[in-house]
């Protein structure tokens, strides 16, 4: 599909992008039957061409959903697959003058597109959100910025609960930039571009963190600010800008508080030994939304022995769960 | 493609097999040349599919040996990828009765199918075979037992040296298999094949040896002999049949020496800090490979830093190599 | 000695303490002269008779000190190893509520001890204070504190930057306690108090951070407020209490500026590798140092290249040049 | 003591030994009685002055021993701490032309020292040797070597099964030579020797492994022959002579299989989670006594949850229980 809103972005990345959409079973032959949708999104470094990666012993997403529709009663639904890849590996689904406008596009952009070419049906109580880590930040922070358009959501080991899952990190990024790169971002970028990604055992680390500071704490002029200085230790001035896209706090205001209540259904999961500690992150958001008015009826709260990897086996659990709450 | 060997093989594995040719950029046009052809396998816990898997910031290799072609003067030749998953994950591409023949169908069919199809230069100077981890191992392996039909071989980081790659974890197996399963492999068979692959870490280190012992030291009968005993010790009578299958020990035979003197291209190469410690395999082959006869210009060897995930940018290099020495 | 300030401390623990005073050759000999003071102190779970523990290949502290004096021309001092050992295997060098006053024990009770018993050059300018880690430390704020008493300094990978060194590891101590303990740090202490230290891998960990808090905020009955939530999140208004005693802040405060200008020696090392980052601390409170204004002539600063343990060989470096200033 | 067997040993250490001979409640007043001894000796990088080393939370083992007779109706006994350190860290306590004749010197010298000086019950049957790691590879196989002298042992953690507790860590000390010394010993050893043990991460191992290297495969002239190749595969004329020293396959050799049978008391414990694996080892010593035809109830054998390090606390158990059996 063509974006205007991703055109001339900060940073060059396409505005024609992917988008894969499923239909369900009876779609061709049942034509007066309209269909609610969910919107599924990637964890970081994740485009939409890797739904359909073949992981030994396993099988993909779509095909998962795929079964879950054709063999069980579970309503039928039309799944989106968003495509919101950056240079950087990511947008954290948001607008950010670092890196697009990825927010919008998703929800300016992509919704009516999919809504004008199918039978949806187009209202926010029949559209969800879902996503993984941070499409798992994605799909909370989506729905409570624009709850007219969604109405439910499901996040797995989604990013939540900065101060745990974010900054206890920096300082092995800075210790890295300090060891390798002169405590240079610009050495390493200007050195990452230059060779193959993955070269270097740090190059993930260094590119996510920095893909991150692009979505939350960008200038105008599209600069990036970080959040922690050489040291390590956070720029409060930067990082409160963070911590306001924490979607922990973010549920305490009485916006967000109020956009949460209206949804009509919330999966939280998350593993117990993920590297990230997301298991925190979902807890502290499942109290959140609890402390922001959602009854516990609305909220499916999961913890579950595993790592933060290999977890697509809980995709059509929350697909299912959300499928039977919008019906 | 239809394989009659593989046909009522052990595990019951589909004889249908899968199989992707890729044709250099010229073909159609040039409807009366003939070309060389690079046989492609993989390593352990992979199948055709995954080849095209998308990675970060990475490309898959189907994609970059086409960019070869297209942008620089390499001479071209046929890919051809081959399948040979089992329900381990793998075959080691040899005949075994406790997976299948699939030493046998690379050779007698899927060659013989390619051939009958394309425009190949069907002899064994013009027929390479390559790979990566047990895909190197089968392709050093092969051209001893095949020399009639292979004439060329690139290993990067292909299992070798067995005493080293191997071995030295036979004991964390031994350990796991008592902590977890009663000391017993059909307590783990039984459990793995109920659930999901990989909800337990020791999943793929479990299926991965037993899958070799498969391939290296099954039984007529089509059961498995363990190399190695519930303390991690080996089995002297099993583990010298895994022993026998070790490239480094095989290139000392003669008829095997024959083979690769008979060579025209030889590509060794492996990561200094590769996990299973296979620089040293690639450099015991190497030796080997100079013990049997075989001249220095014959041969590519490299050790570069890296581990063994994430080297598929090392393949077009080792195509490139033998393409030329294939023209 | 006897110590009538640690009577009656909350944890029980002793109030009769093991003291080492080490005299320099020719002590003896030279009766007239008076000796400046390294009063030297360990890190966490440190307590005086570990200092003459044997290393494989090194050799401890106090010989390397006696090595110093006899056979280089380091001006002599006296050395003495202070205890302040708890039952939860350190104190910080403070006056807490949750554990005794050892900092009022060292200031009040130690130092008079010494110098009523020791020709010592019974003043602040010929006192120094030295440790590592915890004992470094100690080493920080003991001067900040009592300028009166304290005119020289050397810490070794002392803790500071509190933000990069203590919260970073909250999440993981929160873990286990969900994991072990159903989150209660009372659960922990029961059994840990019951059973071996050491028996469980987290026990380290578990008590080190209590120890720390119990140092930190502890309330006026004694009971220990913890920093951070059951999610590993930072309570604030506790957190804060721990910030206040960071000596990073603390060198940002007049009065603690002013003690530090008036030092004739401050030591900053750590490792670059270190576990802790306590490098970072090191620089940090380098930099807060010379905020404070602290003329460089007065600072040795030194990165190098080790982690957090083995680096005792660090320490006579320290001693000779605090021995060398306050000649 | 003074050792005519260590004089002029070919590392140059000492000797002039420290030996520690504890003597139990009940000695000075009860000087009829005479007292069964146990020998214990330590593991590598052990020497006699590490017993008393302090540690968090915990007891030295002089300590706890003397509790254990103080306190309990525990036989009383002697116990003798012997000294067999090295300039490599260690000596198995064998005779060896790299290290030195610590084999002849614990049974010929220290055993007479004692017996000589104390009121011991000077025979085999009252005599026992104890130990942990490679303390516990001498405990094992002086008794063996010596049942006229010996007829009772304790090993803890020994080193056993050497195929499983040595050589799979030989390919990470080739590669560390590789990386680190240009695959060369000597080039390790003049660097090791220049300066402070242990600034390299890698120190331990590459000395330990020379040091078993000393031990079990020096030559007549003192030079040391490594079991393995610059490619950590092994050399098999000199990994046999190390396979010769293994516990485990000395047990099935008549002579040592009836020393065993000569034991009074045999007592062999490991923990689950031991690093080198000795737990495989532990249970193959085990199952090498019972085919030595040993009666179990001679016997006691046990796997604890453990690491390797910090079971110190094991050591009075098997001193009970060793008692007991002499008394």
């Amino acid at each position: 599909m063509h974006s205007e809103l991703l055109r001339g972005n900060p940073l060059g990345d396409p505005h024609e992008r992917p988008i894969h959409v499923y239909l369900p079973p009876g779609y061709n032959s049942d034509t007066g039957r309209r269909y609610p949708v969910v919107y599924t999104i990637q964890g970081y470094t994740g485009h939409v061409g890797m739904w359909f990666n073949r992981m030994p012993f396993r099988r993909p997403f779509p095909e998962l959903a795929d079964e879950l529709f054709a063999t069980t009663a579970t309503p039928p639904a039309i799944v989106v697959y968003v495509d919101a890849w950056t240079a950087f590996g990511g947008s954290q689904f948001l607008d950010s003058p670092g890196t697009g406008r990825y927010h919008s596009y998703l929800c300016e952009e992509v919704v009516p597109w999919v809504d004008a070419r199918y039978r949806t049906l187009a209202d926010r109580d029949h559209r969800a959100v879902a996503g993984k880590s941070s499409g798992g930040y994605g799909a909370m922070v989506t729905p409570m910025l624009r709850p007219d358009l969604f109405g439910a959501l499901a996040t797995h080991a989604g990013d939540a609960l900065f101060e745990v899952c974010y900054q206890a990190d920096f300082r092995d990024v800075a210790r890295t930039l300090r060891d390798e790169y002169a405590g240079s971002y610009e050495a390493f970028l200007a050195d990452w571009r230059g060779r193959l990604h993955g070269t270097k055992d740090s190059d993930l680390d260094l590119i996510e963190t920095y893909g991150y500071a692009a979505a939350y704490s960008a200038n105008p002029d599209g600069s990036v600010s970080l959040p922690f200085d050489e040291l390590g230790a956070p720029v409060p001035e930067v990082w409160s800008r963070w911590l306001a896209w924490d979607p922990v706090r973010m549920a305490a205001e009485p916006r967000y508080a109020e956009a949460l209540r209206s949804q009509r259904a919330i999966w939280i999961d998350a593993g117990t030994r993920d590297e990230y500690h997301l298991d925190f992150g979902a807890e502290a958001f499942r109290r959140a939304v609890s402390a922001a008015g959602v009854p516990d009826t609305t909220v499916h709260f999961e913890l579950f022995p595993a790592k933060h990897g290999g977890i697509e086996y809980r995709y059509p659990l929350s697909l299912a769960w959300l499928c039977e709450r919008m019906a």
